[in-house]
């Protein structure tokens, strides 16, 4: 292995070039896959204490330190970090950045090694299960057999549920927070909607695009439409209402007027400044694809089958507000793993902050997980 | 007046144009504005069997005879026409297409005659109270003093009810179903997405497009984004679900490989065939500027208060699934209207269709309609 590099668009952190190719979902394979992450603390002699965090669609290995290019603070420094839940002083704490991303692992915006070009849109089409078989070989390259936990909300979390059924005898226990076992057709439909505003930028220009000129525009759009799903109504009553945007009366015209324009607006645009267009249609694509039952005719339960005889212990955590990823969807995970005879526990919380409140301050969150990990570190 | 003009993209049916100036409540007015609109049976010698019909955002004056440019039926005949709860047989029945609108009532793409080129972006930002003026002045072209009912659906209920606050001599009745008295931060938040995505495509040009080269791909994006708000996650799990569409397998690819992509591609491309993207921008605007209560320092109540008093009776209808005009938009103006003292039915329907319930098969809703009219005609 080699290490560093940054051959990425936005790469950062530390890096690890994988010798070996990575053999992919459908059927293709990856050559020279790198690999950015972090790591908080000291892997215990006996290799018990690693705990993997999982990032969500548009997250990045820095969950608990600044982001060196934006210089904003670990996205989930709430339960990670010193004192927290996922603490440094107990725990090895691993985070990378998804196969397919733009934060320095490799992604369509990474220079294909046999052509001499990015790999744009000739990227293969990758999965979760995918973005698991790579954070596996970095568990190998760090020396890390077992995890103590893998730790994610969202897409993190379904990369925590994958990790179970291909890895049972790697992973002691899973934490899924705010997330499913199955994108559903109404989050199938939303990704499209981002991914057709994309390619429908002329600028996107078939994947080819160059940094200096991304289809910042489109991209705008796929984050404004999604930004919404993360929130929730009563949240954005709550936040915004009608209330206007420095004015006193309406205008009469298309400027953002209202301050709900105004915050969606600024969310577009400041994401085109940390993220890319073709790392977007990548993993949305994988989300979509997600389907943990499928290679089991449909039967979630054999797929935690594995995992609940190696004694892998679950914990599952759903947001009242979350409409992006229900209670529901929860629910039927903790079904198929009572069914397998998996430990599992489960709690829906209450908040207004929709499917982003696992980002946010989460006090009954934080104490769900520390407990869990106490319990898991009891045994 | 001068009948009938056809200077609309779209324009087709009867049109009139008003010989006055139409004060807009911006404070700018309107010179020689057509309104296209269709009619269905007699006006009754006492003039007491009108009813207006009015339309949703992408709607036309085609409510219960086919659309003469798509060929496809009018968009309410399960509730409009022959033996259906409005008859025209017992009703003289009005529908209009909306001031802004791109089916031969003035809109954006009208041509101005002070200039002699397309409004385009120079056209005045309305508001649904427009709407509602530029009904009134086709109601006096056609002798229609009072209206034994005003229904609409969506923003046709929006217009409905601001008849009442308007004209509360003219309207006996008001029938708005899943609907709401103003627009929620979540609602102005989709429209904004779709806004965006008309204005991020480079043939919008500022809205000086030619009808052969029109902003097709921002208005599909902004159609699809809007669509998945008129269907519920139960509706599309039911008739989509995870199915690929002409595969067994997944393709691993970006063509539309679930069925429900290409159900929302096609919806977003079928629109651009019928839709001018100049008056979506004008039509969401209006939608978003709506709130029924502000003129009258947020107090409902007081916005019916006249109607109460004119015995005006209120029938509202809503939907359990409908996310985008939920129930409880519903029951906030039911308990406005019983706080003003004005008669007020309301019945909220079991549905999995979501918002789109109000346009499908729905039998309690034309019982309901029926039930409410007939009861009118009785007094």
């Amino acid at each position: 292995m080699l290490a560093p590099v940054h051959d990425q668009r936005f790469g950062l952190g530390r890096t690890v070039r994988l010798a070996e190719p990575v053999p992919l979902a459908s059927g293709q394979s990856l050559d020279g896959v790198a690999i950015a992450y972090e790591t908080y603390g000291t892997l215990a002699a006996d290799g018990s204490n690693a705990i993997l965090i999982c990032h969500a669609l548009t997250g990045d290995q820095h969950v608990a330190s600044p982001n060196p290019r934006t210089g904003k603070p670990g996205w989930w420094e709430r339960l990670v970090g010193p004192g927290k839940p996922i603490d440094p002083a107990q725990h090895f704490i691993i985070c990378s950045n998804v196969l397919g991303g733009c934060s320095g692992t490799t992604g369509p915006g990474s220079m294909d090694p046999t052509t001499g070009r990015t790999h744009a849109m000739r990227f293969p089409v990758i999965t979760i299960a995918d973005m698991v078989t790579v954070q596996a070989r970095l568990l190998d390259h760090l020396g890390v057999e077992q995890l103590q936990a893998v730790v994610g909300g969202s897409m993190g979390g379904m990369q925590a549920l994958s990790w179970a059924a291909q890895f049972p005898e790697r992973v002691r226990a899973v934490v899924a927070i705010a997330s499913a076992a199955r994108h559903s057709a109404q989050n199938i439909a939303f990704h499209e909607v981002g991914r057709q505003a994309i390619m429908a930028d002329p600028r996107w220009a078939s994947g080819n695009y160059t940094s200096d000129d991304a289809p910042a525009a489109g991209l705008a759009v796929a984050r404004m439409a999604a930004h919404i799903t993360y929130l929730s109504e009563q949240g954005l009553t709550e936040r915004f209402g009608r209330r206007l945007q420095n004015r006193a009366a309406l205008g009469f015209g298309f400027d953002a007027e209202f301050q709900v324009e105004s915050y969606l607006r600024h969310q577009g645009l400041t994401f085109t400044e940390r993220f890319d267009a073709n790392s977007y249609l990548y993993i949305t694509r994988a989300m979509d694809y997600f389907d943990l039952a499928a290679p089991h005719d449909g039967l979630l339960t054999t797929a935690f089958a594995p995992a609940a005889t190696a004694g892998t212990r679950f914990a599952l955590i759903s947001f009242t507000s979350d409409w992006l990823y229900p209670t529901a969807e929860s629910k039927r995970i903790v079904r198929a793993l009572h069914g397998a005879g998996a430990s599992t526990s489960f709690c829906e919380l209450e908040s207004p902050h929709g499917h982003d409140a696992f980002l946010l301050d989460a006090p009954e969150m934080n104490r769900i997980v520390a407990g869990f990990l106490n319990g898991l570190a009891e045994r």
